[in-house]
């Protein structure tokens, strides 16, 4: 048997690519990573061989071929997971989904002025309304969620998914950008940040050596 | 039993509620529906009452609130379609999920400069090459779905289903911009149109008497 192919972008930057690296990685299924560079010309040229979209991730599964971080997740939920990726139950799965849809199509301020940056520390650069509206957002959601399906475990609905696969960078955007955040928020992040596969997704961006110019010129206003 | 209520926009213009009513009404479940009027300053009111983003779509469905249309479309699969949705096939699944998930988060150029218009014309207003590309884009993967999963259906994959919800709004747009279009994309927007519940809402959406302004501006240029 092959192994299935995740095609992905840098770790440093590649949010949507994290997403469905980190549901495989964290419940184990074994997968061979292609890992194509963000920003260069060979990415536009070998893109091309993965996804019709020019876009990464993508998963290469035998035949089967899935060009979307979502679209993954949900395939790897049937084939591998046997429905873990999802509450077991029909509301609470409804509920998540909306969630991961959410992310999925929206928050284009934070997306745009807070892109993921894991090797990024806090310094005074600054975001605008809209993306401040953004995080709101996400925390109000995030404490929404807990206080009704998280019960005793430590991630949105209570045991790691694919929900919390879907803003897993946002986290890593809080941290790196110095988003103030509230308890929920703060405990959550600690959680996710202590998953050893999420661990290792950011071990090996503080290990690339290439940078992608335009989000590492996000910083602090130089002095004058 | 209380029905489901499915909260929509207007229907000449709310691309995103068309999805899960267009789903909802072909398959026959019975719901309620509860129009809010896009772009007033009503609707910013009554739409926090059921949807934390401030968006439409949203189900409610007892205690269960659903507020994105891919994720309404889900629920539906499971709780009222028995699967029906999808392809029947785990593979073509995750390829119709792909397309499905593409349409969520992308065409943004398409969705900016040829918002929906049900009661629209053909005329010579016109959209740029990022439009365009989109277009193509659309075009291209509706023949090649047709071509690998259609078989003797009408659809992208045979029968209709989710994949077809999402790209309904898209033939109304190429039909009301007079977008020029390929064998395979005439035969399958003919196919979406002569549906009933498809029929049901443009005839609804040309009964409505409101507008909302900016979109009805996107009209060829005046003569000179
Ligand atoms: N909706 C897609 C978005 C994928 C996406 O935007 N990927 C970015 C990297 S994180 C990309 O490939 N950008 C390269 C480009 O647009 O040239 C998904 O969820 O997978
Ligand atoms: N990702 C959402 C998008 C929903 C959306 O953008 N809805 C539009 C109408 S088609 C809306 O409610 N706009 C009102 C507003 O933003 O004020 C979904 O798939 O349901």
């Amino acid at each position: 048997m092959r192994l299935p192919v995740l095609v992905i972008g840098n770790k440093n930057y590649s949010s949507w690519s994290l997403r469905p690296w980190l549901l495989l990685s964290h419940f184990g299924v074994a997968f061979e990573e292609v890992r194509l560079l963000l920003d260069t010309p060979q990415f536009a040229v070998e893109v091309g061989r993965h996804s019709p979209t020019g876009k990464v991730p993508a998963l290469h599964d035998g035949d089967v071929h899935v060009w979307d971080s979502l679209a993954i997740c949900e395939y790897a939920n049937e084939r591998w997971l046997d429905g873990q990726g999802w509450p077991r139950e029909r509301a609470a799965r409804a509920v998540a989904r909306a969630a991961a849809a959410e992310m999925h199509s929206g928050f284009t301020a934070l997306r745009t002025q807070l892109p993921m940056n894991s090797r990024r520390t806090p310094d005074a650069y600054r975001w605008d309304a809209a993306a401040q509206r953004d995080i709101d957002r996400i925390q109000a959601l995030w404490r929404a969620l807990r206080e009704a399906h998280g019960g005793d475990g430590e991630f949105l609905f209570g045991g790691f998914g694919i929900v919390d696969a879907m803003y897993a960078p946002v986290a890593v955007r809080f941290d790196g950008y110095g988003v103030e955040v509230d308890d929920t928020t703060r405990r959550y992040m600690q959680a996710l940040f202590a998953l050893p596969a999420m661990q290792a997704w950011r071990a090996a961006a503080a290990l690339e050596p290439e940078s992608v110019l335009a989000t590492d010129a996000l910083r602090k206003p130089l002095p004058a």
